[in-house]
C-alpha cells in the first residue's frame, strides 16, 4: 500500500468488477477454490485493489449479497400479515434459489472459523434482515393482527431459522412451497389467543 | 494400507483414543486447526490408523458427535407435550452449551464445502434428530394434543432451525431460556385450533 491510499477516491469500476467477478466465480465453483488470485484474474485487477477495500475473500461475498438482497427482497405496504409475510418469505426463498443460496452457505460457513467476520456477517447482514421481519410483526401486532403476548424475537428465530436450517443442510428444498407452509404456520401461529 | 486390512478387528483402545482426542482438540482450539496430524499426535496413533476408520476430521468429529448426542439426550415417557418437548430442547440445548457448540459448528461448516460429508450428516445426524421430535409430536397428535392438521415437517424445522440458527449466528445464547421460550411457542401453536 501507497501514500496514494489516502483520500484516493475509489474506482467505481473496479469495484463493480470485483463484485461481479466474486458473483460469478461462487456461482460457478459452488464456493470452493474462491479467493483473491481468481477474483483479481477476472476483474483484472490487482490484489492490493482488492485488498484496498476489503480485509478478504468473505467480505467481498457479503457486499455482493447485501447489495443483492436490498434489491431483490421488498416489503409490501398490505395490511395483511398474511400477504406481507408471504410476500416477503417467498421473495427472500426465491433469492436463495435463483442466486444467493450458495453464497450464503459460504459466508455461514466461514464465520464459524473467524469470529471477528462472523460480527460483521450479523451486524451487516442478519441483524437487518431481522429488523425488516420484526417490523412486519410489530406493525401486524399495532393493528392488532397478533396478541401482543407474543414473543417477536422467537418468532423470528422460527422463521429465519426454519429457512437456514432447509438451506444449510439440504433435508427438504427452500423453495416457493416452503415459504408458503411457513407463512400458514406462523400465521396460524399468532392468530390464535393462548388457551 | 496392507492386506490385513481385511478380517482386523477395530482396535477399540486406538479408535476411543482418537475419539477422545478429537473431542479435545476441538474444545481447546474452537475448531481452528483440527487436522489428522494433530489428532493422531494426541492419540498416539499412526494416521494411516485414523484413515483405516475414517475418511477425514469431519467424520471423526461427526462419530463423538453422534456418541455424546445418543448419551446426553434423553426423551421422557411423559404424557404431556409440553413436559416431553420441554425436557427434550432443554438436554439439546445443554448439550450444545456443555460441550457440543463448537463440533456442530464445525461440522455445519465442513458441510457446506463437501456435499458427500453433508449426505452423511444429513443421513446420520439431522435426520435421526428430526426423527426423535418426530416421534414426539407424532405421540401427542395420537393423545389428542395436537390436531391432526398440523404440519409436523414445518414444526420441526422451526424447532430445530430456531437452535441451529441461534447457534451458528450467536445473535442470542441457546441455552435454556432458549428452550424454554421456544417450548412455549410450539405448544401455543400446535395447541389452538385454526380459525
Amino acid at each position: 500500500m501507497s501514500k496514494a491510499k489516502l483520500g484516493r477516491p475509489r474506482s467505481e469500476k473496479s469495484k463493480e468488477a470485483i463484485l461481479s467477478a466474486t458473483h460469478a466465480l461462487l456461482s460457478e465453483t459452488m464456493g470452493t477454490g474462491l479467493t483473491i488470485e481468481a477474483i483479481a484474474r477476472r476483474a483484472k485487477v490487482g490484489k492490493p485493489t482488492i485488498y484496498r477495500w476489503w480485509p478478504g475473500v468473505a467480505d467481498i461475498v457479503l457486499e455482493v449479497v447485501l447489495s443483492q438482497a436490498n434489491a431483490s427482497i421488498t416489503v409490501s405496504t398490505s395490511d395483511s400479515l398474511q400477504e406481507t409475510l408471504g410476500q416477503f418469505l417467498r421473495e427472500s426463498m426465491n433469492a436463495i434459489v435463483n442466486w444467493g443460496g450458495v453464497h450464503l452457505r459460504f459466508l455461514v460457513a466461514h464465520a464459524q472459523k473467524d469470529e471477528a467476520f462472523r460480527d460483521r456477517f450479523r451486524d451487516n447482514f442478519t441483524a437487518k434482515r431481522r429488523a425488516v421481519l420484526k417490523s412486519i410483526f410489530a406493525q401486524a401486532m399495532e393493528r392488532g393482527e397478533i396478541g401482543s403476548e407474543q414473543n417477536v424475537e422467537i418468532l423470528v428465530d422460527m422463521v429465519f431459522g426454519a429457512m437456514w436450517y432447509r438451506l444449510l443442510i439440504g433435508h427438504a428444498p427452500a423453495n416457493e412451497t416452503f415459504a408458503d407452509d411457513l407463512t400458514e404456520a406462523i400465521i396460524r401461529l399468532v392468530q390464535n389467543p393462548p388457551v
